[in-house]
């Protein structure tokens, strides 16, 4: 299946100039959803990986079906406030200023592997974040995952320790 | 499966007196997570929903389960300013001004079916608010479903045209 045709595109979102991957038009069709999914699943071996988490928000529609699929437990990556226990937490560069990431201080065991999933990789800040976090915990990135990679940002070099998936492929800034 | 037994209760969260119940501890548990979505997928009758739907953003965790369980699209129900493309929005009363939320002017068609989805059911008023969005767009809501109830807040009262469907119930505000 072709995923990028259920990908939208929408100008000047969330600042003119940037095109924005959005993703809400192929998880609306069923079919594109739950192929998106699997293939992520397939790329994957389930009996390496213990969690599967996601990073605020998008990241969570993905990796929720994944870990239901697997029967794994899903874990939240969330943003600053949202999470309600103690959190371990991670800062992250963004064009102006810092951002950080938080999960739940049991969340993760040592020596647990966790698959990290978002659903599009561009400079690749956050994943980074996340994987810095699960590392940080005693845990084992056991994989990254993305449904859109936009190549062009080299998002992927920062990850060439892991195992790595991403599906559809932008090459250029083109909106 | 007693699902109660793995939600945690953060004292004092997010202010002094309110005891959180935290579903994190629930889906951090693979088979606890599964439970909680089958049980809720049992309930309805996948033949009369069209588009299963979730509220930012931990029902986007339940909801995108369900959703690729069942091979039907999976529509966000977000807040303000994270949706890329044109909206259509809905306020509700906060306990202190308003909140609103938003979705996909396209991601919901006139006589399509939506079942809707929250981790946790207060007063009310986001679902209350996902409900009437849905309706001012010309769809149905084929039912609301959470998977925590605090039934002593009389929310359920907003839904009683609805289907209806809850799991875990607090009868008092112990904390």
């Amino acid at each position: 299946m072709d995923l990028e045709k259920f990908i939208r595109t929408v100008p000047d979102f969330p600042k003119p100039g940037i095109g924005f991957k959005d993703i809400t038009t192929l998880i609306h069709n069923g079919k594109a959803f739950k192929y998106a999914v699997d293939e992520m699943a397939d790329f994957f071996d389930p009996n390496e990986i213990d969690l599967v988490a996601g990073a605020e928000s998008r990241g969570f529609v993905f990796a929720s079906a994944l870990a239901y699929k697997w029967e794994k437990g899903n874990v939240l990556m969330r943003k600053p406030g949202k999470l309600p226990y103690k959190t371990v937490s991670e800062s992250y560069q963004l064009e102006y200023g810092t951002d950080s990431l938080h999960v739940h201080i049991d969340a993760i065991q040592k020596g647990q592997r966790v698959l990290l999933i978002d659903d599009l990789l561009a400079t690749g800040g956050t994943m980074k974040a996340c994987c810095n976090l699960v590392e940080k915990m005693g845990g084992i990135v056991a994989g990254v995952a993305f449904v859109i990679e936009l190549d062009f940002l080299n998002g992927k070099d920062l990850f060439k320790d892991y195992k790595f998936f991403s599906s559809v492929h932008y090459d250029n800034e083109d909106i």
